[in-house]
């Protein structure tokens, strides 16, 4: 597969010019970070490709998940480190907030966790974003969106699927219902309000300039999320003197 | 002032558009926080301004000289959360790490904290970085660098000096020995390895496209850093197919 290439081609190309030596990421249990398990490690090497299990009032389900692609890849650098601790005192220290405040203060404990140990050890941090989430912002701004490089980023949920696919992931984890994982019950595509295979086909129908797309208000809904969310996608805003 | 007023409409016309209902900001009892919690007051009145104070592990001296700013603009909306518990669960938890990366964590765990408020009261975040740190990839990528506006981010410090001058800080902050404050005995222009006078003279020159500049030696050091530093103003890198 020509996309499978080319990508493993620019993570190894990448902690080259960067002259760092190795990646880190995040293992959830879900699709899109196994399929990133799987690039990191045919690009780089068991050796240099770190998996960090990070659950966090995470289900048992997605741990079982996770350990599953670990056992699938033959994953041999990983470790896991339980944030709850850590969540449970800023939620000591800090207000209280609603369920999706609480989510993203997961997201970001995430992030630091994975910069912690990139930064000692002179990788780079690996993140799983795909191009759907990404234009819909459909991540936390400086959680898992924050990451140095993005294999997926330019691949929709439905291409990442078949990627994995081609990469032999098992089927259990392809054909999971796609989640954040932030609090229970909660599901990207009851979120977001429409399905990856709908969203995936006004958005590569977007992204081919087509004209007269349907249906019309599903469509105007997917655009105006793109341009709500053009901030999380983009450097901080200065103000230009 | 001209450039004190550009600021003050922009921030307001920010927090318009984005629909949002205030800024938040961390106070550290340093210049730039100080100038850019004048600006906030000037642009939305004290109500929308909201100050937190964000120790951990830090100098008594900083925590007294961010009440000397609070005291001094009449700062109303302020509230002061210790993250040394959080930080010191986070370690509990992690593997040893040296200092730079300990520092880091300190950082992004005051990011979380400011967006953590700011997401639950629907505020923007409003980053205190200036151009002479921002250019020279001088702070925590996804912690002090991570912000939805940067007020001063087209300011050098010797600019945003004289602008303190213009808002009345008091001289105390001005003349202050600029740290990021993540160990004792940081210095920013001990670890730049440079004078901000001498660096921002360079930064000027080299944005004006000046050639030859002098000294050639430090002129190149500094170069590097901004080409070093470019991933650190950037969106993540993106495999593009």
């Amino acid at each position: 597969m020509k996309t499978k290439q080319k990508i493993i081609n620019w993570i190894r190309q990448q902690v080259k010019q960067t002259k760092t030596k190795g990646v880190v990421f995040g293992l959830s249990g879900g699709l899109d970070s196994a399929v990133t398990a799987a690039l990191c490690f045919s690009a780089l090497g068991k050796k240099k490709a770190f998996a960090l299990i990070l659950p966090c009032e995470t289900k048992k389900q997605d741990l079982i998940d996770a350990r599953l692609v670990v056992k699938k890849l033959g994953i041999i650098k990983i470790k896991s480190v339980d944030l709850g601790p850590v969540y449970k005192s800023c939620l000591k220290i800090l207000p209280k907030a609603n369920q999706v405040v609480r989510g993203n203060l997961k997201a970001r404990l995430r992030m630091l966790t994975l910069y912690y140990f990139a930064n000692q050890l002179n990788y780079l941090v690996c993140g799983t974003s795909n191009k759907s989430e990404m234009l819909m912002g459909y991540f936390t701004k400086y959680g898992d969106g924050a990451e140095d490089i993005a294999p997926l980023g330019d691949l929709l949920k439905s291409q990442v699927k078949e990627l994995a696919k081609a990469l032999n992931i098992p089927g259990k984890i392809i054909n999971k219902t796609p989640t954040a994982g932030l609090w229970p019950a909660q599901t990207d595509e009851g979120e977001l309000g429409i399905s990856y295979r709908k969203l995936d086909d006004i958005l590569l129908r977007l992204s081919r300039k087509q004209r007269q797309i349907q249906p019309v208000r599903l469509v105007n809904k997917v655009k105006s999320r793109i341009k709500a969310s053009e901030h999380k996608r983009q450097p901080p805003k200065i103000c230009r003197i």
